[in-house]
C-alpha cells in the first residue's frame, strides 16, 4: 500500500483536535470535497481514547426528549424524561404520546429477569467421542476453569458453561454476570485465559477458537432470545380502556385484535420481535447515552405480550430477553452521553439494571403507540374521503 | 397529566436553540442534573424539522475514518475513506486493517442485485374462502392498485404483492422501488392509497390493518433474508495467500476451517448473519451519514461466503438481503451526516446503490478483520506461555 | 464388499414371496435371529415395483378409526370416518372426541387456498455479476424453460420461478402444480429438462446442480411456511360455548387463554407450528393412506388461530401452509392404502384437495381436544386432591 | 350426536377381530365401499391394547433391507441389515448404496453424547416480579420437586429444569432421562405430580398449565436443536475418493462442493436440517421398528458436516440432536415391530442407544447416497447430449 493513500497517524498525539485536522485535510485532498463542519464540535478530545481510532471530528445528532415516563420499578421509580438520538422524523413524539398512556395510567412496572455476558469458544477434536470427553472433563473442572476466567476481573462472575456437540467440535458458552458494564470484552479476557488453562491442562492439550459464533455477538440469534445476552427485562402494565381511547383515540379490544394479527404476521415472517419496532427507542436511547451503537441488534428481539380484561381494559407487557446495556465503560464516559446518562440518575456504581428498566419501559411507551397508530391510521383511512381528518 | 411536567413547546420556533434551552432548563429543575453539554452544539437547527420532536440539544459522537478500501463497483468506484461513527474502541482500527487486506488484494467487487422497500397490511375477512377470494381479486386488479399506489409518490414505483392466507386473514406485502430514499414513509403513503382503493372498489368493502408485521419494519426477520427489504448487496474478492499472510498473520486455509466453524456456530445458534459482526461497521457506518440508526436490526443480515481455492487464495464474499439506505431524505441532509456522505461521493442523484456497495464492502472489511482476529488471538493464545506475543 | 454379506438380488422376480423369503433367510443366517413375522403378509407382491427395493415383507401397523367428522369442504363434504394407522395408545380416541366437538358444532370449513410443489437447483458462476445476469436472462426466457420443463409431464405446469442471489450463485426455485400426485419426482425430471435447456441456450453455458436445497424437501423450512410446498389447507369453525363445555369440560376462555400461552411458548422454541401436535394426526393418516411417510416433517408446519367471540363462542383455524400429499402416485395403490382412501372417497381423478382438505380438518380435530385435555389435566390436578376424578 | 354416527364400541372386547370386523361393516355401511384388505391381518390381536383405539385392521407397509452397514459404536458394533418400511421406490436402493460406501470405508463411527426427555408446564402469575420469585423458589426445591417427579417412576430421572420468564408466566422446562423408553408419557407423569406438588407447596398456591408448548413436542422447534430432545447422536466417517468415486461415480471435492452449496441453500431457507433428507431414512426406520412415528419431525432435524481432507478423502457426519426413539413401550412390543428390532439386536434392556447409533449410521448413508446422486445427476445431465449415459 503506497504511503501517500495511508491514513496520517501520530503515536503520541493521536486523538488532538490538531491531528483530527489533519487527517481531515489529508481526506480532503484525496476526496476533492470539503470536510470542515465535522471539524466543529465542541466536546474535549481527552476523552477519547478507548473509543475511537483515526479520530476525524464529531457527527452531530439531534437529541429530542420524551416523556414524563412513569416508571415503577425496582431500580428506576419516579418519572423520567427520556433523551433519544434520532433522525428519523415523529420517532420522538410517537414515543412521548405513549408514555403519556402509560404515565396517565399509573406507569409501568419494571424488572429485570436475568443477565448473562457470554463468550463462547469451539474446541476442537479428532472425533465426537473426544470432543464428549472433554465436555465431560469441562464439567467436572469448572471450579478451576471459573478460577481462572475471574483472575483476569473482579468484577466478572462466571456463572455457568452451556455446551453443545456438533460432529467433532465442542461448542462452549461461557456465561458471566458483568456488574454495569455491558462486558463483552471483560468476559472475552476472561474467557480467554480460561480457554488457556484448559489448554494446559487438558491431557493432550486442545486446540481452540476463541469465538465459534455461539455467543452471539453482534448479530440477532434465537439463541439469544431463549438464552438471555445482556439483561433479560420485562416492562408490563394495565392499561385503562378509557385512558387508550382519551390519548390514542383507540378501543382496547381493537388494539387486541390488531395485536393478535401483527403477532402473527411476525410469527409467518420469522421475525426477531412480534411487536412494532422495539428497534426504534433502543438505538435511540444507545446512541444518546452512549451505549454500543450495533448492540441494538441483539437487543431489538423479543415479545410483545397483550391480555385483554373483562372489564375492557389491557394488560400490556414487552419482555426483552438480550437487552446489552451499561453505565459504566464503552461510550457512557463521553460528555453529552454522560449527561444524557445523569438525566436519567444513571450515573454511578450499581445504576445498570436502572438503565436497563428504563429502556425497556421506553420500549413499551413506543410500541402502544404505533401499535395504535396503525390502527387509528385505518380509521383515518377510512373516514378520508369525508375530510374529517383534513 | 399536569401541566407542570409537560415537556415545553411552542408552535412556531420549536426548533429554535431557545426552545432547546428552555426545556433543558425544564428538565434541569425536574432533575436536579445539569444540561450544559448538549447545548453545545454547532450545527444550524434550521435543518431540524422533519428529523426530530421536543428538541433540545446535539449528542457528539466521534468519528474516524478507515481505508482506503479499494472498491471495484459498478457504482462505487476507486478508493474509498470510510467515515465510521462510534463509541467502540478498536472498531476503527480493525475495519482499516481489514480494508487494507482487501485494497492490497486488488480491490472488493460490489454489485446490487435486488431492490425492494415494502408496506404490507392484512386484509381482515370472515372466513377462509373470502379471504382467498379478494386475494384473486387483488392479483386480478393489480394495474388499478398500482396506479393508486404510484399517484402519491413521483419516484415509487410498486413492483408486485406477494399474499399470505392465514385462517380468515390475508397478508400482503406491497413490494416498491424507492430511488435513493430508503422509502419507509413513501411506501406508507402509497400503500394506504392503494388499500383505501381497494377498500372503495372491493366488492362489499375491505377492512384492513395498515401493517400485519409482515413489512417487517424495524426488525430482523427471516422474510427479509428471503425477500430482500432494501437492497441486497453482495461484496466479493479473492484474496491472496500472501496478502492475508503479511498483514493478518493468518494462514488462508486456517480462515476457512475457522469460517466453518463459526458458520456452524451460527446456523445452530439460529443467528441473523453466519458471519462475524456485520452490524458494527453498518451501524457506524449509518450512524455517520444520517441514515435510519434503527435499521441497523434489518440490515445486519447476511450470509458470509468462502471458497479455498487450489492455489491457497481464498474467495470471500458477503451477501447483505436487507440493506436498508439512503442518499435522499431522513438524516442524509443533516450537516455533519451530508458532509461525510460527500466524502464518499454520495450526495446528490442517484447515488443509492453506489452507497449501499460502500457499505457491503466496509462490512467485508470488517469481517476479515474480526475473522482474523478470533484465529489470530488463538495463536496469540496457543504461544501465550513462550511470551512470544508480550 | 465382499459376495457374501451382499443382500440377495434377482434381476427378473425381485418382488416375489420367494425372493422375501430367500432375504429374509439371508438374515436370519447374518444375524442369527428368525424372521418370520415379516413374511406373514396378505397381499399380492405385484402392486410393489415403484414403491420399494430389497423387500423382505410387511410392516403391519394397526389402524383404527376416528370419527364422525363433519366437513364442510369445497371438495369433501358430509361425514368422514378416519382411519389412523399408529402404534401411539391414546391417539384415536383423542382425534375422535375432538371430531365430536367439530361435528356437533356443526362441522369444520376447509379451503386449498394454494398448491405448489418445487424443485430448486443452484447454478454456479465465477462472481455475482454473472450470477444477476443470468437471472435477469431466466426471467426473459420463461416461456422457453416452461416449455422445455413442461415437455416431460402431460400433468405438472410451470408456474413461476423463484431466484436468490448468495455470493456468486444463483438458487432457483421452481413453481408447479402438479394434479392429484404429491409430484417431486414430476417436478425433478422437469426440472432437469428445464435445466438442461437452459445449459444449453445460456450464452457460455451454465453449471447447475439440481437441488441447492431450498426445495426444502424432506425437511421442514421457513420457506415452506411462506411459499406454500405442497398444499396450504386452512380448516377453521366456531365452537359453540356449551358444545366444548359439554364434551370437553372445558371452558371457552380457558381454552383462548392456554392458547396464548402455548403459542408464545412455540414461538419462544422456535417451534415449526405452534399448535398443539399436527404431527400426530398428520402422519397417522398418511400411513394409512399410502402418502410418503417422510413428507409429515413438512406437513406438520403451521399456524394456530383463535378468535373469542363475545358470545362466548371461539373461532380456531388450523393453517397448514406445506401439506404435501396425494391421491395418485406412491403408495396410493397398495391394497390397504387404497382401501383406506377409498373409505374416505378419494379413489379417482381429481381427489387430492378432497384428501387435503380431511387431513387439515383432522388436525383441528387433535388439536382441539389435545389442547382441551392439557387444561383438563390442569383442572384434573387442581381437584386432585378432593379425589373427584379418581 | 345421533347414536347411528357412532363407531361401534365394545367394553370387554374391543381389540378382538370381531369387533374390527363390525367396524369395518360399519363403516361400509355408511361410506359405501368395500372393506376387506384391511381385516386380511396375520397379527395377534391380543398385543393391540395401548397402542390404538377403535381399531378396524392393518395397514400393510412393504419393508425392505438395506445393508450391510458397517457400525463403529459404542452400542452397535458389527455389520447390520437395516429394515426400512416405505412406500417411496428407489429410497431402500438408495440407502443401500450409501451404506456400500459406508462398509467399504472401514464403518461409521456413532455417539451418543446427550439424552433428555421433556414436559415443559408454564405457570401463571400476576406480574413479572411474581414469576420471577417463583422460579427462584424452583431452584431453591428442586431436591423436593425431582423426588416428587420421580415418586411416579423408577426409570426416570430428573436431571434439571430450564426456566424462561415471558411477561407474567414462567415457563419451566424438565428434562429427565428415560432409559429405554422414548418417555413422553413417564415424564409428563412425573411432571404432573412434580407441578401438583409445586402447586400445594409454594407459598400462595400457583396455577399451572401442564404444558406450554416448550416442551416441544411433536414438531421441530430451534429450540429442540439447542437442547436435544430425545438423544443427541453423531454418525461420522472419513470417506476415502477413490471409494466415493468407484461406488458413486463423484469426486470428493465435487461433494464438498455441492455439500457447501446445499448448507448454504438450507440455511437461507431456515431449513431443520441443512444435509439431504435425513427424514426418508428416519420415518422408514421408525415404522419398521414400531417407533411413535410422528416423533420424525423432531427427530430429522440436524446438522450435515463435511471436510475435505489434504489427501482428498472427506471427513463427513450427521448429528442429529433430537433423535427420539425407543426400543421399549409404544409400538416396539408389536409383531413385525419386534422382529425387524430384533432384526438390529435390539431387544431387551439397555438396547436404545443402540437403536440411535443405528439410525443414525443410517441417515449418514442415506445422505452420502443422495448427495452425490445430485452430483451424478448433474454429471449426467451434462453429459445427456453425447449419449454417454445411455
Amino acid at each position: 500500500m503506497r504511503d501517500d493513500i495511508r491514513i496520517p497517524r501520530s503515536k503520541e498525539n493521536d486523538y488532538t483536535p490538531e491531528m483530527a485536522t489533519e487527517r481531515r485535510k489529508f481526506i480532503e485532498a484525496k476526496t476533492g470535497e470539503p470536510m470542515t463542519l465535522t471539524g466543529q464540535y465542541t466536546i474535549d478530545t481527552g476523552v477519547l481514547p478507548g473509543n475511537i481510532e483515526n479520530f476525524i471530528g464529531i457527527c452531530q445528532m439531534p437529541v429530542g426528549v420524551a416523556g414524563p415516563l412513569r416508571i415503577n420499578g425496582e431500580d428506576a421509580q419516579g418519572d423520567f424524561y427520556i433523551p433519544l438520538a434520532t433522525t428519523e422524523g415523529t420517532l420522538v413524539a410517537s414515543y412521548s404520546r405513549g408514555m403519556r398512556v402509560i404515565t396517565e395510567s399509573g406507569g409501568v412496572t419494571t424488572t429485570v429477569v436475568e443477565q448473562y455476558m457470554q463468550r463462547a469458544p469451539a474446541f476442537l477434536f479428532d472425533n465426537a467421542r473426544e470432543a464428549r470427553a472433554f465436555g465431560e472433563w469441562v464439567k467436572e473442572n469448572f471450579d478451576n476453569i471459573k478460577a481462572a476466567a475471574e483472575s483476569t476481573t473482579s468484577v466478572g462472575k462466571l456463572k455457568h458453561i452451556h455446551q453443545w456437540s456438533v460432529a467433532k467440535s465442542r461448542y462452549l458458552r461461557f456465561n458471566y454476570t458483568t456488574g454495569d458494564a455491558a462486558g463483552q470484552n471483560m468476559v472475552g479476557k476472561a474467557t480467554l485465559m480460561a480457554c488457556e488453562w484448559i489448554k494446559r491442562n487438558y491431557p493432550g492439550g486442545a486446540n481452540y477458537l476463541l469465538s465459534g459464533n455461539m455467543d452471539t455477538d453482534k448479530k440477532h440469534s434465537h439463541l439469544n432470545m431463549l438464552h438471555s445476552r445482556g439483561k433479560r427485562v420485562i416492562a408490563e402494565l394495565t392499561v385503562k380502556k378509557e385512558v387508550l381511547k382519551a390519548i390514542m383515540g383507540v378501543d382496547t379490544k381493537m388494539l387486541a385484535k390488531a395485536t393478535v394479527l401483527a403477532n402473527t404476521g411476525a410469527l409467518m415472517a420469522g421475525a426477531a420481535y412480534n411487536g412494532p419496532h422495539a428497534a426504534n427507542g433502543i438505538a435511540s436511547l444507545f446512541i444518546a447515552t452512549g451505549q454500543d451503537e450495533a448492540n441494538v441488534v441483539e437487543s431489538h428481539a423479543g415479545l410483545f405480550t397483550h391480555e385483554l380484561q373483562d372489564n375492557g381494559d389491557i394488560y400490556l407487557a414487552v419482555t426483552l430477553p438480550s437487552l446489552i446495556c451499561a453505565t459504566f465503560g464503552g461510550g457512557t464516559a463521553l460528555p453529552t452521553q454522560r449527561e444524557c446518562l445523569n438525566m436519567l440518575g444513571c450515573v454511578g456504581k450499581g445504576k445498570a439494571n436502572k438503565f436497563a428498566e428504563i429502556v425497556a419501559a421506553t420500549v413499551l411507551a413506543g410500541d402502544i403507540s404505533l401499535g395504535c397508530a396503525v390502527i387509528a391510521g385505518d380509521w383515518v383511512s377510512s373516514h378520508d374521503q369525508l375530510g374529517r381528518n383534513r
